[in-house]
């Protein structure tokens, strides 16, 4: 990929000044630029890196002294991170899966698969699968039957989807996500020790130990556009509905959703977070990397939360959380500075029992 | 596939009335239902939705008045989730793997197989592996040398099972389950710090910064019968030993089972909980989703873990824990009840300082 | 594998005594062992077991006396865990994968293999991939173009590493890693309420709701000497610099490591730890079990975390950290003990608001 500094910035929508007609192949931090780099320098901190470098040519924050910086050329950014999302995507250079159909591939008769689509080696398509035009599937990627993929689908290596799936366009799927895994829903014949302690909080009754019978999955896997799928993550198939995940949200790696669980649009659900099974998450709705929540509830839309929540019950709309369990995040802050001080505290309370009681320390 | 309603009725055990000639082919959510669909509305809050939907036949709950809802035919269940159990697994139409062994399949010719076992494509089968009647092993699945997988065995695609592996009958495995990982086990030439830090509880010594040697894992996985493996889990093996999974037991999406852990019958380990290392559980354990435990303790039978909880000591019998790290839910309870009134408390002990020994408040 | 009590003892450096010319094929748990199995008894109270079992020949402690656990002959030790790595690296029987390169892999032809390298069933390697000499790849692995693997690398099945990886060593990946996902990275147009809610720690601000813009992942992933990932474990592709693994390092299942991430040497990141962007971890840190660490903090030398914990802050070398958020772990336990006695100390203050102010007790 060779592109100009003026391609860049009209690509962009940004300014640039000096000899924009200079060509770069890679972006590069600015310490490490080689001379046919594009140096990302676009805060007055990195800049300083940019002298350790070679860099002809550089992004910089708007309003920058190119000139004094050293460089031929430079285009000027508002938003750094928006720059960063125009210029990754077009020197992007991708995994290198080859136009056409792998001879390796294994593909039904009855799949209708766009003409222009690329199929890796070893992929495995099943009976009537339909696939868009535009799309990049990747080597050891499995497709269940009846499975629709809509246009401009990217799949890296070894990602599967789960026989009936229905995904709309620019699905982005990372090596080894699991898209219809049946969901982790069973039952005991009697009443069991956990839905008394459900009940309860706490008490197990006189439930007996049994043993637990499946519940199969006989819903699929429902994804809207732009969505994204992080590598090794894993949404279930719901049980009679299908597990639904909105337009335009974004799954991380190792991330869980779990069965009938509806996901609303432009949301980001972070690292290693997981949902449980028939939750409403709304739309725009942020969970930080690790954050876990229990089934059956809501969760509103905007709501965002800390790295490491553990939400045990509904959310309203708009809220920010923290903690385990997750509450708002100036409550956790208010609580958690006060836990801070409790050894403190401790000696305090000890010191005023004894000067008001009269009565000597507790252990 | 096709059912009447007196044939569900019947294998449910269960009482039926109206026409129950009546055919179904899918289950489906009351206020979805089309007219060849089984309403599942065992509850008035669902039977609720069914007149927005055309369902003709539904399952009620007992003594429910099935032609007040407008239905032709109904089932009647007792306990709506066992009824759930029962229909499911009758309407499963499964993932499609063709009958025979795929061409495609890479197998080891001193592999024996059952010969009605269904290998999808691109399987590849270890020397001297053993695989039972009734087993169904989707494609790209890998078993290694010298694997025993009992009878009725299910894999979705993706699996794979390490080496000596022995597995009993009707396992279930989820795409991209690893059984037979190498365990995750290393060691410092001298005294590490980290050994010192789990002796003293926080103090480091004076041992010295070092490389880690690598323990091999000799043993392998032991599992019972009809166990369940979540996607993407993953199972190490044993050192010496077998790590061992239990009759029974289930494991959700993303769990992790370290080596030498032993875990007992009719489990529960659900999404993303991990167990580390030379761990003993007892039977008919419950891990809520999240939950870890510290290597080297034991579970006593009929523990419960609520999500999210850290266990970190070892717990007796029937205990019901919480937090981190898990404590008895009660006991949580009653701190964290404390802990949500502790910024005024310490405005509390704040002026009862101020009152009894009159000093100014602290910052 | 056959060896004798010398041949081990030699190997490991270690004295023994009795009838060394003696051959063992397998160790085995004291209580276990065969006649032809090595007993892994290295404290009296393994010893204890030896009874249990059939060992003629044992490992056991310096001083043991071997004659009176009516053993032939034994091997003794003063570090167990050391002899362990010895012993188990010289009787690991491996997952078969057999010499050269499997018929059915597909290579580019513009890979370079190292003529003794053995590639299994169906693994994808790439355009330009360089493998260094003694590399097993074990089944369905890919391995992206220009992907560079040192000498002496194992790949347990199923591993993927994605497109110009450059990566040392006798490097060893258990089932499923993903090496070289794309980063979770994105953009909205104007500021989001994530931003502000960072800055702020709580407040979202005046953000309207927006829809994410990739930022691509043009790095790729580095790693040393000697590293190990885990089953199912990512490591994503860095941004525009490479995302680093330091030799020595090891990571165990379920384990992610974030774009941009550099860990250092010797660290140990334990199952299901993650660690998200852009994040400094020096060298010899221990990251216990589930813990995670947010983005764009560093982590200085020896740091040890105790599992669970959440790291929000930089953390400076040496420190040993619990809880969430992770503080020292002296700090943490002391702010424990206090916590445990929490509902005590709101009576004993309600109690003393009544003494000192004669009011009544809050609810």
């Amino acid at each position: 990929m060779h592109y100009s500094i003026q391609q860049i910035a009209d690509a962009l929508g940004a300014d640039c000044q000096g000899d924009t007609g200079l060509i770069v192949e890679r972006a590069a931090e600015p310490g490490d630029a080689a001379a046919t780099d594009l140096a990302m320098a676009m805060s007055p901190k990195y800049a300083e890196t940019l002298s350790g470098g070679a860099a002809r040519v550089a992004v910089l924050w708007e309003g920058a002294d190119w000139q004094a910086l050293g460089l031929e050329a430079a285009i000027f950014v508002p938003r750094p991170r928006m720059a960063m999302a125009g210029i990754t995507a077009m020197l992007d250079r991708g995994q290198g899966v080859a136009p056409g159909i792998h001879p390796s591939a294994v593909i039904d008769s009855t799949a209708e698969i766009a003409e222009d689509a690329a199929i890796g080696p070893l992929a495995v398509i099943g009976a009537r699968v339909r696939i868009g035009k535009g799309a990049v599937i990747g080597p050891h990627c499995v497709i269940g039957m009846d499975v629709v993929l809509g246009e401009n689908a990217t799949l890296r290596e070894m990602v599967s989807i789960g026989a009936r799936a229905q995904i709309g366009d620019r699905f982005l799927a990372q090596p080894g996500a699991r898209i219809g895994s049946d969901g982790f829903s069973f039952v005991t014949p009697e009443v069991s020790d956990v839905e008394n302690v459900r009940k309860t909080m706490g008490d197990k009754g006189d439930a007996r130990a049994q043993s637990w019978l499946r519940i199969h999955s006989l819903g699929a896997v429902e994804i809207g556009d732009d969505v994204e799928v992080g590598a090794n993550c894993t949404v279930d198939n719901g049980t009679i509905r299908n597990t639904c995940i909105g337009s335009g949200s974004k799954l991380d790696n190792l991330v869980h959703v779990g069965h009938n669980t509806r996901v609303g649009q432009d949301c980001l659900l972070c690292g290693q977070s997981g949902v449980s099974g028939s939750v409403e998450i709304g739309n725009n709705v942020v969970l930080g990397g690790q954050t876990g929540v229990v089934d059956n509830i809501y969760i509103g839309d905007g709501v965002i939360a800390a790295g490491g929540t553990k939400i045990l019950s509904n959310v309203p709309a708009g809220r920010v959380l923290m903690g385990y369990p997750g509450i708002k995040m100036e409550t956790h802050t208010d609580i958690y500075k006060v836990q801070r001080r409790l050894p403190r505290m401790a000696r305090d309370v000890e010191a005023l029992k004894k000067a008001v009681f009269k009565q000597p320390p507790s252990d």
